[in-house]
């Protein structure tokens, strides 16, 4: 998870609003790793963001003067949400730009991710580098104790299980 | 489907073979509208190709000699072939180009195209248009009348019903 | 200069067509493998295409009702032609796709693929293959004897050279 | 200039780091805005960096542990520096990424970054936007008075001028 995905999105937070423009940010309500309505970035930025949860209709923001939407941990939007955000952009002329993984810890992909991807006019990736120096683009569950996990739910915020990116190689290694 | 994916793939192999490399071509026997087992571009190249359907284990490739393994018609892979796919190229050094379309008739992802996205190391659209002038991402299903099919099943290769490719705002248009 | 850059305008041009949307075709007068006014790929596509000189002024297009402007070979584009072109796509609302090559046999920029690449809204590589499997993204000069030419003009269109793709490795080999 | 190109590069140096592997930072002499040897980003982040100026022989760093090298401002890169780096990349195995801008403030292409772009594998854009909403890609100078100066050296740091991200509609205006 850590390429710099919430960095990428305070920068354009940023930028937009250097120019004088509206931006709305938004981090999925699963994740309380900071602070709950807080987006943070392990090099050191931070800003407030709303939050959504399975509830929210992004359409809801149809009428708004928004520049553009930025999502961070965008992998939790329901389907329902993408299609929203997705009739947002091209119903509404509101520019959404999201932010999040595309597989879990076994390499399934998450729903929302899934979706994203499959109607997103541009999509960008955001690289990172497992150690071993090649481009990572898994991402492995770990405990504690620096084992990893195989098998266990999805989602697993907040608990003790780390995240650390890691090539197609090396993912596969061991199995 | 018609933004040029057959006319790609047909290129790709032509590039490896001028370098004395070898290819093998695969496209899904569920698409008979030319004959199984023939990649053709409705641009006039045409080419004939092993074909794939749901049982084949495409890791009893691991041992060949291929240089590229190029597959046609990508979003009826299984999810499980997607996986073989990933291993073959990361855990046995052959490429794989995959080639096809992200979203049915109805805007709803193939399982296959799903999980090539997750898991690939390079995405890039082949583009084409709308008859607005957009960017055309999406496809609709035309009856033999030229009316648009909202509803049926995901797969429906041979019958009397096209497809045309159009961008979002003509996808929604009418809902 | 063999990735298929050719056969992709041609399907571009396809693909508008299919629309029901005018394109106008150009190419170097410079080149004349073929035939001046042809764009022909070595696959097996073929088609007439006006021509430009380093005289033709792309801005007399402004008014025209084009869709789209494809141009073959446009690193023999001059400078200001780029900026007409640039112009034309931003003050005109004509888009214009080139395709062509960035770097002659010693691994210098062409002016006029220098200036697009510095202009564009969208830079795209149509990839191919070195001999050795990687990825090609230079050009050599190749006598009839097949030896390796370092020194020359940097257009030798027409006489007995001819060219190869080859990856920054086996093009530094050598020196 | 303001898209968050140091941004990005202090975070692609935090990934590397994280990993456990060593990265060097280069950015420009002639940029003084700051500190001479400091990558400073607008939106609050900083670091020392090594400076290179014309005499640099980046070959000299060939047999080096680096895992990456980072350089900000690469558009002052001389042309037989960039050669240098890609030979760095592709004789001595040695990932160099580049960060910096395409065209001065009368659209023309610094000497550096042209042949960055006629050479590099991969090439990605910082997207940022115009006061319009469009995307921006050009850069215009502008007086401390706010008038936008069309005339001039093609470096000019450390004057009073500062420069805004426009679109091509705008940056042609008014011409």
């Amino acid at each position: 998870m850590n390429a710099g995905k919430s960095t990428a999105l305070l920068q354009v937070a940023f930028n937009y609003e250097e120019q004088g423009l509206i931006v709305e940010l938004y981090t999925a309500a699963i994740d309380d790793r900071y602070t709950v309505g807080q987006i943070t970035s392990r090099i050191g930025l931070s800003r407030e963001a709303k939050i959504f949860d399975a509830n929210l209709d992004f359409l809801s923001l149809a009428n708004s003067s928004l520049s553009c939407i930025l999502i961070d941990e965008c992998q939790f939007l329901t389907e329902a949400q993408v299609t929203q955000l997705h009739k947002l952009a091209h119903l509404h002329n509101i520019p959404v730009i999201c932010f999040g993984i595309r597989s879990d810890f076994q390499g399934n992909p998450f729903p929302g991710a899934a979706r994203l991807m499959c109607l997103a006019d541009d999509i960008e990736e955001l690289k990172t580098i497992c150690s071993c120096g090649s481009k990572a683009s898994m991402n492995v569950r770990v405990s504690e104790e620096g084992i990893r996990i195989r098998e266990g739910a999805q989602v697993s915020i907040g608990g003790n299980a780390t995240y650390k990116q890691v090539c197609p190689k090396c993912f596969y290694s061991g199995e």
